[in-house]
């Protein structure tokens, strides 16, 4: 093994360039004057093509720049500001977003609940319930459930999971959001319609990851409460979260939901990842949770770990004797079948 | 005159779409993987860039995505929570941004100041001072001066109006920012470097408003105080504003300031306008302010505005008898002949 | 005249101390132990005597520490995030809080209009109206109207004033706060009940300044509408302005309502006031607005100004050629005549 | 046992009336005018005697109305918003202030960190330390630390453990805040000095807890970083913290501080508790934490719970087999005895 050899990129989906219909749709918009803020006919057909992917004809899309803003302006039009956020103790939200959902919601707060496989369970929210002092003004009452799907683990909510935590979240008065920074890993991994997957389960707001799963500059909210969509609508503003060129990201948006591109892209990581955590099992490799869309937590040794850095594999070393392994729409199967040639020979 | 003439855009220089130097940029950015959040060689050539354009070693760029995100998150690294920002009482930060300075500065408020030609001047910020009980925790304190280059309404300040207000400012221990979201156009129009305008005249933080200049997706914030920068990394990561995939933004702004791109394109604006300005200043038409850079307020009355949208020109009208005229880059000198025949047309 | 005289106090009304109904039941109320955040039975008597008194049973009374936690926390319930308060542009909240409404409404904004004799009226907020762009997320959109009354220059609304003004609001969307840092010698001057003055005027919430009027350690918030209180509950709370100790607010404020206490001490102030004013008048004294309840400010030259100081009177310079005099419900008529005989001598 | 006997308050030292000399103090401070917002004597009085006490010259103090107020505005001027109050995850400014801190701290977050015996240690900060990506914008950026002392549930930490402590956070360059909303209790406990257990232990500020320890209606914020204090001087101002009769809680904070009252009354509540402690221990009783100062948790099964209640004794049932019994400066000897034969009587 030499230093020769071709990188292969494992460190994040967010690694990635722009897949080619994005890019090629973004050059296309790039013809004549328009309105600004959204005023031009890209928006407008984003917001058709929005409204019929998701089944859902009052929706409303947001474009923004990251998921960070869209997980947490998404969550402070859901949680008023005495309010808690319950999440995974893992989630994004709470570990990798700066308290950006504390900003934006006006000092609410955040509360992270265990779950097996690093998925909230019926038993996560008894948990929180049981220890929450309702109608009490000394306590922060939970107001919003964050679901984060996949979740940063690699694991998958169903529509019927999803479906059962916002009903008993509702049962309490709470809304619900889902972090979809990887949504439609989640979607084709599942092979549910995106209406299943959200509102038909329950769900008021979706942060629409665009950006991990082949866009350029843009993620989006996806709103399906017209009351929410109102104050999102002032929120996204004075975050700085509306472009005036908005076309340059509504046109990658629309083409991302055309004629199911997000999910094909989706599709082609998720699949990059079944083959190669086929492969690294084959090779006797443990998972932290095997699998279920794009990400995967592998134990390695930390002597084997620099070894698979010396075959010019990229990726995370997330703790000692744990390695992060992240495909993209960008990988190829072929890429995948050098990857496990490459960990064969260093475990070997 | 019939409605079969082409329409032509005086809206709003963001109206257009982006220069063809940087789509090719950003269409040559996408190849291979790199690293997220500003890791990637695309951000580190606009770091050199950045510091050789504005002759500042030390100097930070943080894209951002829009103007109003760049004025408050500078704004709010300047200004304490209990602090005020002075700024002109037309200053799109207090009437444009929905209090986006208020949010991200933790509540602290802004003070709309009168100032002759849309500039605040030595009069302003004394008046100001006098009404100001410094060290009086009921009052807030005057904390940042905000400049506004060129004003909303088309006025410039000269590098040595930068200087004489910024040094008022710094002798109360206020710190100084710039709202240029068309600085390029008041640089180019002045003919000065970009650091006379800037940190040589004592000016703490810029934002470099490329949208409506060229850009595509994005702006940033030049910071040229290292501390203010460091509060900054947290602060715009927090407010939602780190792309993951930075360099699609930062390939944008490497081109805009290569070989002096950002001014070609601010010199056609203003060279437009001021073709734009003699020919209607000939008709007899009266402005609000003769403009400096590439905006203009005329008077109009409102019959003869109807006029001019019968003839095809796309323009705003302000308030009776006052409608605005902005060209851009992308506004060629024989569109401004064509305007100034329909409007010779309608006039006479 | 000698330094020897004693000194008379009108700097403010919150130097006086405290009346001796109010201390006595303080004293009273500290017998045995009792649940603490509210849930004593002076608690439950203030609100049922606020509720007789203002003639609502569905009020709710919120004692805090200060009149500036009632304003801003008040506000901060009937103004989203993204809203402007409307308010005089002399107004306290705009003046003399340090921007506590902004930090407490999560970066709503304050719009200080115009008004003849400090009051707001049927212009000031069309000015205001005119000048909105509704349901613009460029633009903090009216929320809440906000009147002084008195006014902090000593001018007074009439029901009939409160109650035009509110309507036009509510013609808005708008909710109504009345700052009643002094709403005692607002009702006591105009000798109408507190319930015209408030909500039969389309008043929402109240701040009801008693500190001013001879409490000692609490203001307090009164709120008609039960919505609006859920949310004060959380509010007031997470502001740290629930006393654990309530019972001794509490005590303050029933004494306060009991009897007619308030108006009595509140008419005490203003007939010192109305006695001074005439005496001043006679004597050629010039006012800015001629005193309708506590507070005047005069046209006294500075060196004149000088000489009452030397005469051992105490109020606030405001401005060159401009002093203060405030009554309190401690002010005697002795003193007053005290007070003009030393304004004779020095104007002789 | 009848219901006639009397009840015995137990639920929480804030139940508890106001200790004779400071009512005392309240009215004696009912004297005269004099200015507001802390241009009084008294104020002037009480900032030399906890200078004294501390032996701090520099020290600050704030009045504030609650212990809620006095710790979310210390940590809003210890950690920055983009930064993380580390504290024991039963802390009460995560249980029970309703996210006052992530409020005051501009969207600061609290991260609650596990600790024996319910106090923070060395294990605890290394725990915390080592899942932080310090200097990552991605992270909030551990900048505070917060020690209740006593903590919530009884037990103390000694100046030694404080110290170690506070030198690990300064290392990190953390600053140090104690949540004292029983430090009396802790330093009577102990029986060391003020000073030895804040300030030469590297605290910056204490939340000065008086209410529960007899005061009536203040608590107070010491602050031993002038630099600290400036900004506090603001933040208590819009906090509307700042109250216009300050001298009513100044005076009750100079006599808490005058002649070690504040101690002798920390000192009987912790005697009633030793005392109580030790006959329930007698009796057979299991305590979560053996109580340290005045808070104790006992293992009590339900039935019995309601027997007590029955008894007519005062206490607090936090979960299903366990009660809180929390002595104060109010608590008689006699009284324990008296609580202790009722309990005998349950028992038997």
């Amino acid at each position: 093994m030499t230093t020769t050899t071709r990188p292969i990129e494992l460190r994040s989906d967010n690694s990635a360039g722009t897949a080619p219909e994005i890019i090629d749709a973004v050059v296309a918009a790039n013809t004549g004057s328009t309105l600004a803020y959204g005023g031009d006919d890209w928006s407008a057909r984003l917001r058709a093509r929005a409204a019929e992917v998701f089944e859902h004809p009052d929706l409303t899309v947001f474009p923004v720049l990251t998921g960070t803003a869209a997980n947490a302006l998404s969550l402070s039009a859901l949680c008023p500001p005495w309010g808690a956020v319950l999440c995974h103790e893992t989630a994004h939200i709470i570990r990798n977003e700066c308290g950006a959902t504390s900003l934006f919601g006006g000092g609410a707060v955040m509360r992270g609940l265990p779950g097996a496989h690093y998925r909230l369970d019926d038993a996560s929210l008894q948990l929180a319930f049981g220890s929450t002092n309702w109608g009490d003004p000394h306590h922060s009452q939970p107001a919003a459930l964050s679901l984060t799907n996949p979740t940063d683990f690699g694991t998958v909510y169903s529509p019927q999971q999803v479906a059962d935590l916002a009903a008993i979240a509702r049962s309490r008065g709470m809304r619900v959001h889902i972090d979809g920074a990887r949504i439609a890993n989640a979607i084709a991994a599942i092979g549910c319609t995106p209406a299943e997957m959200t509102w038909r389960a329950g769900v008021d707001v979706v942060s629409l990851g665009a950006t991990k799963n082949g866009a350029m500059t843009t993620d989006a909210i996806v709103c399906f409460d017209p009351a929410i969509a109102e104050q999102l609508t002032y929120r996204v503003k004075r975050a700085g979260q509306v472009a005036s060129k908005m076309r340059f990201q509504s046109a990658q948006l629309d083409a991302y939901l055309t004629d199911g591109l997000w999910l094909r892209l989706a599709h082609q990581a998720n699949t990059a990842m079944a083959r190669l955590a086929a492969g690294l099992a084959d090779l006797g490799v443990g998972f932290i949770e095997y699998p279920e869309a794009n990400i995967a937590y592998l134990h390695i040794d930390d002597a084997r770990a620099d070894l698979l850095e010396d075959a010019n594999l990229l990726f995370y070393r997330i703790a000692p004797g744990v390695i992060r392994f992240v495909t993209s729409f960008a990988t190829t199967l072929a890429e995948v079948d050098d990857v496990l040639e490459r960990v064969h020979a260093v475990l070997a």
